[in-house]
């Protein structure tokens, strides 16, 4: 007999990028795809030393159940980085780790979201995120950017066509586009969420990873009402397999419903790799190691721009100020998606940016992710790319 | 302006007994509250050298992201575990490692259960698991139990009665009353199962902890139709604090549902926690280990059964044969939930039962741990309750 599951996987079979990630095994493939750190930014011995002092000097408590509003010295750490770092006024009261961002995306939905609400995203998005909201059975609603991010005359119209729960935003170097929300818009953005009491999800993993220009206050910062929800990660900057990020909020009625929310879900997240982020963090490394793959970075970066002088003319592209990933457009009725094929069998990979809309089309559009390339990779890749652009006019 | 939240939250304020774990931390105070490891049986020296030793060994595949699927080594290891300790005909393609079981319960909801489905659960049953449930929108119905567990004519009552999405049951030493589901209930409730087309949750984390009979077939293992999904954990076997737990499946498409719905929630359980436990099982650790501690537990338990003597006629209380958990119901009109407020003056915690009924009521009940208290504690603590009991008379 057929079996019959929750309604609301209808239509939502999986992370569109999951099958080209399975063709990354393949020997000597040039993955653009994917959003990995580069393996040289992990930190293989000092992580396991700090793993092992973590355990000899605190393991009883360690690993025994933890709270669900998270290890305390990582609250308190976080906080103090985002003071110190990121500039937030925040206490660690107002902070809630999580199982990567990914579960603080979840948190929050679980917390805002019923069947039908209306999430307003940018377009393109985040894909993991776009899933995620799909499975609340939210209705998602594109806000449209430009080169400055989202357009807040836009965002204004949408919020009054549709009255949203939640707007979910990438201010720093978006993934997918690489696009950076100016200070002003910023400032407009949280304006709009006070004004029309919608909630702002501030999904800002990339932010320590830029490489020109200054850093810009976060929309947290303009935020009088508690209406902004920062996410942070410690993916990017120490390991994405340790699964440490957080939720921060001074609305202590929606940290309960979060807490709540997170105590069904996992109970708590692991208090090792807690420990050992609060650890790296107490022993003030991350300034010196970000500022090492940021070097790394920007080198990959520059290479992957300078890589677009193969392609024909009609293929647009912004060089980021940070972040993992550079957006491309090919001249319009190219299809990015078809493109692909051909580039696996010459040993390329990326992801079609169609899978970044809400909903789809913008067949000419593609992501490039250059952190987890080598520089000879990069240049050959880029060649490949433009080979097959031009081949493909 | 009044936020609005999802209403998956109204009516749920977080689990009932955090306000109890919250006076736990008094000096002096004696916990029977919680369902903790014996501080004990936590291996902090060997597991720091585990987590120094895998990360040495494999520290750039950890700390990267891992796959949904979890890790490899640990879906091996754990595979092999229930085939070889439980007695399961599994492989590693049918084993999603968790977030510690509380995640595997809230894949198995969010795979099944659409708003005002219902869930059948033991009377009394996890609290934990219900709050999850109530979470999901689902419709909490009771079937009763007695000292051999689930009634079976009862559950198909409720199933033709209900049409369930899906049973949840606790097989082994059942929290919160320690008892154990039979063998020939075992299978009969794989049957109707199979007969009327609902799922079963088996969330069995207390099966390792046996302290006398013979250890009994799973409900899995009677299960022909991959109706039954075996959800363990190794947070009572090695550490809750790592936060590993498993779901296991033989139905290729739960599995799906569950590994998408798992994407979106965290990515990936921590790689770190995932090598640890694999490579301690690996190692072939677990069975002196838990030879080792179920000595101690079994000991404990002892002395609070023992500790009954001291109450008065009329407090019934069966002993049971393993897990954490004593289960004890007052004399008809006692209540336990106020008794409790007079016990912590007097420096003794445990849970009231009636936060373990979907419905509540059965306020005479209440849920005693033992694997969490020294012996002398022990022995104090049963004689300040029976006390207390006498004097509520």
């Amino acid at each position: 007999m057929q079996t019959s599951f929750a309604r609301r996987f209808d239509g939502v079979s999986g992370s569109a990028i999951r099958d080209i990630f399975k063709l990354l095994g393949q020997p000597g493939m040039i993955s653009f795809a994917g959003g990995n750190p580069a393996a040289s930014a992990l930190e293989d011995t000092l992580l396991a030393d700090i793993a092992r002092d973590v355990l000899l000097r605190d393991g009883k408590r360690i690993l025994q159940y933890g709270a669900t509003e998270g290890w305390v010295p990582l609250r308190e750490q976080t906080a103090r980085f985002l003071r110190e770092d990121v500039g937030l006024e925040v206490s660690e009261a107002d902070v809630l780790p999580t199982t990567g961002s990914t579960q603080a995306v979840d948190l929050l939905l679980k917390a805002l979201v019923d069947e039908g609400d209306v999430v307003l995203v940018e377009g393109p998005s985040f894909l993991g995120s776009l899933q995620a909201m799909k499975l609340y059975g939210a209705r998602l609603v594109e806000v449209p950017m430009d080169a400055e991010g989202l357009i807040p005359e836009k965002l204004e119209e949408a919020v009054r066509q549709y009255r949203p729960k939640l707007l979910y935003t990438v201010p720093n170097f978006q993934n997918p586009t690489g696009v950076t929300l100016s200070q002003a818009r910023r400032k407009a953005v949280a304006a709009l969420a006070a004004r029309y009491n919608f909630f702002i999800a501030e999904d800002d993993p990339y932010r320590g990873l830029r490489y020109e220009g200054t850093h810009l206050p976060s929309i947290f910062s303009f935020d009088t009402e508690a209406r902004v929800v920062y996410l942070t990660s410690f993916s990017k900057l120490i390991s994405p397999g340790l699964r440490v990020g957080a939720a921060v909020t001074r609305d202590p009625a929606l940290m309960r419903k979060l807490t709540v929310g997170k105590q069904s879900t996992d109970c708590h997240t692991a208090n090792l790799t807690q420990a050992m982020v609060a650890e790296y963090l107490a022993r003030d490394l991350l300034p010196g190691h970000v500022q090492k793959i940021c070097a790394r970075y920007r080198e990959q970066l520059t290479h992957m721009v300078d890589g677009f002088a193969g392609f024909p003319d009609g293929v647009e592209m912004v060089r980021p100020q940070g972040g993992l990933f550079v957006w491309a457009a090919l001249p319009d009725g190219m299809d990015a998606l078809a493109l692909l094929q051909q580039a696996v069998q010459r040993g390329v990979a990326y992801v079609p940016g169609t899978h970044f809309y809400a909903n789809g089309g913008h067949l000419n559009t593609l992501r490039l992710n250059f952190s987890n390339s080598e520089i000879d990779q990069i240049d050959r890749g880029m060649r490949i790319l433009g080979e097959l652009v031009k081949g493909g006019q």
